[in-house]
């Protein structure tokens, strides 16, 4: 059987799933998006993604386009429908479609699109060998809170970085501090040892990986400090790390070409790596 | 017969012009568009709305979909088909479809999506009444001289505007002066009669109407500023005006409520509005 999507109220054959030329997510970016993991047939940080996603869609007004209960169902069916046991849950919801005109429409109906992606587990060469990072200044818009499909900043940045042989760009903010990664969040061992990790604010999207990691890493009672950190913080780093919804914990062992640390994966980011993926599969048993 | 629009190499029923939900455009915001007024079946500034959809192509390093000489070809075929007289002409061009990953795929096809729309003559009861304008914070991206579909901040700028009973808001930026409107230029007359408008930069479009009005202004021999001007100094405006394609020149009388001058269209506003509407009567006559 192919692989299907969801789109507004119908399972499709992905390769036919279309939307409206007006869609407003498509003349616009007026919408948002989650990507969930889905580990061994289990969604990762359903209940969170949700939470977002919901957040997200208030803060531009966009209602949910069905209920909590409803997408649970539809992400299960469509999981189920696409056999998906490792990869990812990808959600987008739009103001839906309208003749063209900036103004939110007076009546319209929000969209709503679903797919899913199997892919290979993680490349256990990659994570012993960590990946290279480019600091890059950041351009994006005053409000990185939103998981908006507003999206071209991050686009261009993430291109940059593959150019330049590395798997990510981190931003600099017109203060020196890093915000995060172009689809990433970016933390680090400082050379005095301290975890750091951007604080949320407007200027960088709250990942849920980062969220489950700092409760897993606070549980432990390891000290982590949220707050901005500085490029010279990054090349005086001892160790570094970036998180996601499709990488977990990654190593980052080059930035702007020259090696964090010893230029291997960080102790400490191995050992977070380890709890966070031990909390993964403890979902998988729980779910 | 039903209005079309062109998808892709089709001439479709616009109700059902449909792109996949890979495509770019709808998952990254990654393309661009433009919006060329129709007068009287006559496609205005056509060669300077071409240059900027080349330009911004360029800056994101998209292909021209098709040979510029083969968009003119269909703009004129679909305007055709539709019976366009008065309206606009809209297209948009994204990188294409492509499995969801930040980076420029490898192979991708330029997608492209052409409109139109039929709509009345402005009123003249609102020309000569001018409108409302309210100022916000420009929360927009560093690259706002690409003329992206990246549109989210444009459209809760002008949701904003619409919620004050304003057509439109001017974006201020950190340094308290004004960038642009939503989806207009801004113009005033200072209260020691100088007519200002930004200088282009990043942080505007280089709006086809804006150039093609200071061209006007200037063989006329009147004097024009292109320049950052202060929020104070449209505070103390004698007139003020914005101009687009689907406004040409339109007075703004009023701003954050308070009355621009004394309340009425300005003087020169309306010369230059005649002016510019003259132009765009020559090309009819000239085309």
């Amino acid at each position: 059987m192919p692989r299907q999507a969801y789109v507004n109220g119908r399972y499709v054959p992905h390769r036919d799933a279309a939307v409206h030329i007006e869609d407003r997510g498509y003349q616009f970016a007026d919408g948002v998006y989650e990507v969930a993991p889905v580990v061994r047939g289990t969604l990762v940080d359903e209940a969170p993604h949700l939470d977002r996603l919901e957040r997200s869609l208030r803060e531009l007004r966009i209602d949910m386009p069905i209920s909590r209960a409803a997408l649970k169902l539809i992400s299960r069916e469509l999981m189920r429908r696409n056999g998906l046991t490792n990869g990812f849950l990808y959600m987008q919801v739009t103001r839906g479609v309208a003749p063209r005109d900036h103004k939110f429409p007076k009546v319209s109906k929000p969209a709503l699109v679903m797919t899913t992606r199997q892919s290979k587990p993680q490349s256990a060469e990659l994570l012993a060998r960590g990946v290279a990072v480019i600091t890059i200044p950041d351009q994006r818009w005053d409000r990185c809170d939103i998981k908006s499909i507003s999206l071209l900043p991050n686009v261009l940045g993430k291109q940059e970085a593959v150019e330049a042989e590395a798997q990510e760009a981190w931003m600099v903010d017109r203060d020196g501090m890093i915000t995060e990664g172009t689809s990433t969040n970016a933390w680090i061992v400082t050379d005095d040892n301290r975890l750091v990790t951007r604080d949320t604010s407007n200027a960088i999207l709250g990942g849920i990986t980062r969220m489950s990691l700092l409760a897993l890493v606070r549980a432990e009672g390891v000290a982590v400090e949220e707050r901005p950190f500085s490029l010279e913080e990054v090349q005086n780093a001892r160790e570094a790390f970036l998180t996601s919804s499709t990488n977990f914990v990654m190593p980052v062992t080059r930035i702007d070409g020259k090696p964090v640390g010893n230029g291997h994966p960080g102790l400490l980011t191995g050992k977070l790596r380890e709890h966070y993926m031990g909390y993964v599969e403890d979902l998988k048993a729980a779910g």
